[in-house]
């Protein structure tokens, strides 16, 4: 999406609790200096980066490899399977309907986040979350509009 | 969620830009203090509200009736048509794989920001935005976590 | 939906095939006139008949109520099972990606029709189609449009 | 399907409302002769066409580039954003339970239709309806039956 | 499903490997004498039950009643996360496309296994298998065939 | 997955009931010697066959293969048509949510068995089961755990 030169919509001063696992992987995806929120949620892991494409698999694949890569994960398969389902759930609300994209003729652009540790202050138990946010659209450049999904699973 | 007294987790220093949206329907149900984000984001029309429950047409029943009552849609189908497809949509991320509640023993407490304007500044169109946030889990208080869900359409 | 008085939009010099089972459905609930339609289509056993709910279960038993007072389908479970099936598959082209209706906030009103034969004049075997017109919607009067669906299967 | 030839299946004294958009475009992709359909249906914006493949993005792409040479849309995005539901739409008639057809080994063969204009007579807002109608089946001559899809969208 | 007195149609020959999660759910279902699984299977905590119903939600309750009275689960919330994430994907197997049974004017008569145990000899790490076997069909005895579900959770 | 050798794991002494057509096939699949299920099961034609693939497509044509080359069906459509749908349903026990393998990241190895006759004893009718039993997982040894699907249509 274009941003206009000089813009300054940006809030700064805006209260937003960052003790729950979903708001973390939000506002990390949501911010423009995801740096910040990193810092204000100590108790947490988390993995950042950004894909855009036609082919669902290659999401999936972005995320896994920087999970691989940032030992975000163990060698366990019951850690990659936590990590596999919950991004298909984020995907769900990227696709609203079918985990699909170019063979629906659509493509995204997708900032996503990765988080671990507990689900709120109190919660003894590890927990995984997924957040992707961009845009989807033809694949034509400005014809797409805002996408968000979360995806949380135990550990 | 339970929340412990005397957190002090909130950020405020965060900058998010405000231009899109898709961004401002999602901070409005992320943030403390959406009052906030509603003075930062002037361009839009802008409805909140909250909904627990088991039935997903009482979701779209408390969406549908918040949106008359704030005349945030006119007296056309076509926009009930456009406000009633954001809303699935955003059910889509709450529910990832198949909307519904109740009769798969799971319950959900919702915030919800409908969003009305155009989809990033230089955008000559109007578009409506429907974000859910909140959390998911079984009908036993703790045994949940939280849900995203963010629809956008033409209007 | 209202019809104006003294419309005279009725289109009557048509030319439409009428030897393949799934055109026959169609025009049996698309027609002010079904009767000419039988008419036009010895080759297949018809039945007809309405329905307007929120409940999907009512349209699956009207179907099925009206196909065994008319002896549509035989007493053997295949039969039954060929014709459920049909059902679905039509229920689909209603629903378009969840097969519900008051859960999701919406109704229908619905003509069906029910035939039985060939697909098409060379085939030696017996196939179910079941077609169904009509309109979705909120459940308040003209807060609706048309939908369509078809489901075709071997017995 | 093959026809005999010689056929005197067609039916002509059929009488059919032509007066709402939904009847319009399936008249449209079930008729022999569309024109006359047109000709009955001028308060309408009409394209017609055809397509055979196995890849879904196709279908998307014959409607997407049809309306785009026939200026069935305008060049802003609200435009093919409504396109491009109406036909997810119509596809959900043609794949009842998911919108894939090389991938789970079949294909189709369909005329469309795109239809432009008011619901019904009263109605005073604008809206597109995707009509698909055609056989799907095997990728082997013969081994396929018929399939009908409708997708309305508000523009 | 009605079973002829007298019938020796039972298999007592059979070689079936007992050493994956799988086979032992699944065989827990299919057999006539669950007590020789079990005893077959001493590496897996099992438990069994069986529930007939046209509500969905009472199957999931019914597993996670026998969960909780077995202590086949602990109390955490990540555990009972795992035995509802099995129970959901055994109950794709048995609703092929929609979770969905009343609503669709269908019913099941099922037995169902809960196992927990390593995946395979060579695992380490703990899984939840939830299988589920019987008949689906029409509310009515005999209109009805056998269908089958298994899901595989981390724990 | 890996089987430790010299494992004793095999039940022998299992008593499972084999006159109904959904066991034949699902013990088909998990048996060690399914020729000994055959020759417990006079009354049902049998096909058996195995696929290791991330293309959803290739399980289909392999079992439509298997099935005209042992002559399971006959060459009418309305035989492929049963087989069909009962693979596409075998297929939801084994992808729970949507059909699609190598586009979500993940693999299957499977073994499938195709039984024709009647549902049970009584039974005067003909069906078609198909039964998948194997793994599903990422493309890498090891990371994968057990599925299973069924589907049975009239013929």
């Amino acid at each position: 999406m274009q941003r206009p030169a000089g813009t300054s919509d940006n809030i700064t001063g805006l209260r937003i609790r960052m003790d729950t696992i979903g708001r973390v992987a939000l506002l990390l995806v949501l911010a423009e200096d995801p740096q910040a929120v990193m810092a204000s949620a100590p108790a947490y892991q988390i993995v950042l980066g950004h894909v855009g494409t036609m082919d669902v698999q290659k999401i999936i694949a972005a995320i896994e490899t920087a999970a691989r890569r940032e030992r975000f994960i163990g060698p366990e398969y019951a850690e990659e399977h936590a990590l596999y389902h919950a991004t298909i759930e984020a995907l769900h609300g990227i696709s609203r309907g079918q985990i699909a994209l170019g063979t629906l003729l659509r493509t995204v652009g997708l900032r996503f986040s990765l988080v671990r540790g507990p689900r709120l202050p109190s919660d003894q138990t590890t927990w995984i979350a997924v957040a992707l946010f961009g845009t989807i659209g033809q694949p034509v450049k400005g014809m797409e509009h805002e996408v968000v999904g979360l995806g949380i699973f135990h550990v």
